[in-house]
């Protein structure tokens, strides 16, 4: 077990969200503080939460369902654990919030309690999409957060998307993709077409380091080659879940081939372990989640059927942000500081 | 070798379309008559074919590139093989035409001869997307020919995708769902808001005999359980090109996880036999092409890369198609005959 640094302010772990809540959430949070020192708080039904171990509570009597509405809910159930959590960032008794709950009503809380960083015109969820065999994945923003965009949120989408690169992955010179349906700057919708103009201009680039490499097309994404893909919030979700779906369905697949006989079936086991690293790479309880951008204080998404090795990472994410001051780069790169 | 059918009006294939025209191309058509028995004609630069093995030869003497700027070359290449292809179709010397060459002209060469079915306000691209482990494939559509589409456009997606499905398929109730980025009416952008309402009502579904079975999600696509998935040309080629790329990237890490040493190179040895089917599955020379439909003919769209084996399925699907009267089913459905 690690010393915790009491000196740090706790990562807000919503205990309430997540399909296989509050158990493995509750396990993963009492992992984090002791895998890697730092406090953690649960929000949640302190009735409900078992042992947890000596991790406090901040109590909040309701629960906001996986498929309830939103704005609607957010608004309505105050005492919830989602709104509770994103109030202990902006009252200061928490350094940033995770949850793997309703991804709506997480952004919603977060919008409504935390607010946006000055000049953020919306936040945008940054989703890091694995590249099989490669070690660095490649940022996917807005990943559902905006169905519908402007060209000026998408350049801004840009510019968080290039922070985030450097910040989470250390890549000093992001390369920045426009999702499109063909590589010249005349293909696409006219949303892609009006954006793609901006970005080229340039002026967005500012301290991001970052690469504007054009449009780049749906099998680009996997690509090595970029660190961040640009595009609204309907076709970024999109794109997330078919890649989901045509992960699943392939490996599944696959696996029922090597089923076909005895030999098969013997080869499949000796191979099975080296397919183990590819795998982990893919599960999302590795990525550590999805992060809100734009906010003033640090977010993760964990997807829905988060473990608690998914809460273990989100936490570890959420603490390298918070150090790395995330949200002060993304303030200062939308809105910079005019010169003396 | 097959006995032609010499009672038949020949498939036009375009010698000149395509990575690997004209070699490729002129040897799957051969091979196509000689396996499947079709008379087909071959349109390009006779001087350019080699032996064509008595194939005619419809003269056409410019070839427009794979980059080149749809519209434009169109207009302005009349003696293209493109062009002279869809002119075949158009004036009954062809039953319908296969082009692997550049999309957006093949498209806009097939619409501007071929011209619409009454009724039809825009030629959609519908893809098979084939489903791992399964039989049939999810026909997509629009996959590419209408970068910004209305709601209205989407309804006639659904009723045509729905009569391809079942003439392609012999899906006699195909499942049709509209893409989005959750299941709930309310979920999406105010195109698939303003689509999703006007598919529930349901008048649309007349004799197409198809389920309108809601809003799907991109991990949908992929499962056995859907038919037909709508959406607008800019997504659904998005979600082409993603699921190509992610296909790819996965399974070259999987290969590369089998080279770890020389158990698990033995192991791959013995598993890759149980492995072609499912490649074979999701290879694209096998799916037969991707088709327009709303045209006044049968046109067959083979991806850039195709092999012979790509123009032999693909003159397969076109005869299958003609021969189903893919055409009037169409234009039957999308403008009904007045009740007597």
């Amino acid at each position: 077990m690690t010393a915790i640094d009491t000196s740090r302010l706790p990562v807000a772990v919503d205990a309430m969200g997540g399909d296989k809540a509050p158990a493995e959430i509750v396990a993963g949070a009492i992992r984090a503080r002791d895998e890697l020192g730092v406090p953690v708080v649960l929000v949640g039904r302190p009735e409900e939460l078992g042992d947890t171990h000596g991790l406090e509570v901040i109590p909040a009597s309701e629960v906001i369902a996986m498929d309830a509405d939103p704005g609607k809910s957010v608004r309505t159930m105050k005492d919830s654990s989602l709104v509770r959590a994103a109030e202990a960032v902006r009252d200061g008794k928490a350094c940033a919030m995770v949850s793997a709950g309703n991804t709506g009503a997480t952004m919603a809380s977060a919008l409504l309690r935390m607010k946006r960083v000055p000049g953020a015109a919306r936040p945008a969820i940054a989703t890091p999409i694995p590249c099989p065999g490669a070690d660095i994945p490649t940022v996917l923003l807005d990943a559902g957060a905006n169905a519908e965009c402007s060209a000026e949120w998408l350049v801004q989408f840009a510019q968080m998307g290039a922070v985030y690169a450097r910040h989470r992955y250390g890549i000093a010179a992001p390369k920045v993709g426009l999702l499109s349906i063909g590589e010249e700057p005349t293909k696409g919708n006219s949303l892609v077409k009006e954006t793609h103009a901006l970005l080229a201009e340039g002026s967005w680039i500012g301290s991001t380091g970052a690469e504007f490499v054009g449009n780049v097309e749906g099998r680009d994404i996997m690509s090595p080659d970029l660190d961040v893909v640009v595009t609204d919030g309907f076709t970024g979700n999109v794109v997330l879940k078919t890649l989901e779906g045509g992960m699943r369905a392939l490996v599944r697949a696959i696996l029922a081939s090597f089923g076909t006989n005895a030999e098969t079936k013997a080869a499949g086991d000796v191979l099975l372990p080296a397919l183990l690293p590819l795998y982990g790479q893919l599960d999302p309880d590795n990525t550590g989640g999805a992060m809100l951008l734009g906010l003033n204080g640090v977010c993760i998404i964990s997807h829905g059927s988060s473990s608690a090795t998914a809460v273990v990472n989100a936490v570890k994410v959420a603490t390298e942000m918070v150090d790395a001051d995330l949200v002060g780069a993304v303030a200062r790169t939308i809105r910079p500081e005019p010169a003396e």
